[in-house]
């Protein structure tokens, strides 16, 4: 089972990452760039298991909730 | 224009952060995982473009080349 995991900081959370590459961007000529946001794409593969599982992990290790969301796309297997 | 850009390591190219996430996951008890694989997700807001542009910034800036594929999805605007 294939499983993709979109990491996120929430909204209102200072992304000090993205702002950093903006402003790489920008002083490379990318002027047009307003905005940039900077998450994890986190890939898996189980042997098994379903959504709940997975949003069980990411509550306990792959994501901070205090200051992160986390999107669960299941590729194939139950979701 | 709202522009996501998916960041993966090449397959082939040892992932250090996601053997890491895999043991700390099974150590938790998640022993289904088999796999996993860290990139990164790009979430950029751009005020013109194309994915030409785009993709000329994942070139020179976003991705490195030689260890990374980059995936680049228009969510809205010219594509």
């Amino acid at each position: 089972m294939k499983v993709k995991v979109y990491i996120r900081l929430k909204e209102g959370v200072l992304d000090v990452q993205g702002q950093v590459v903006l402003r790489a961007l920008r002083n490379l000529g990318f002027e047009e760039v307003e905005e940039v946001r900077i998450g994890k794409l986190i890939e898996m593969e189980l042997s098994d298991g379903d959504r709940e599982r997975v949003k069980e992990m990411c509550e306990r290790m792959l994501a901070n909730p205090v200051v992160e969301d986390y999107e669960i796309v299941i590729e194939d297997g139950k979701d």
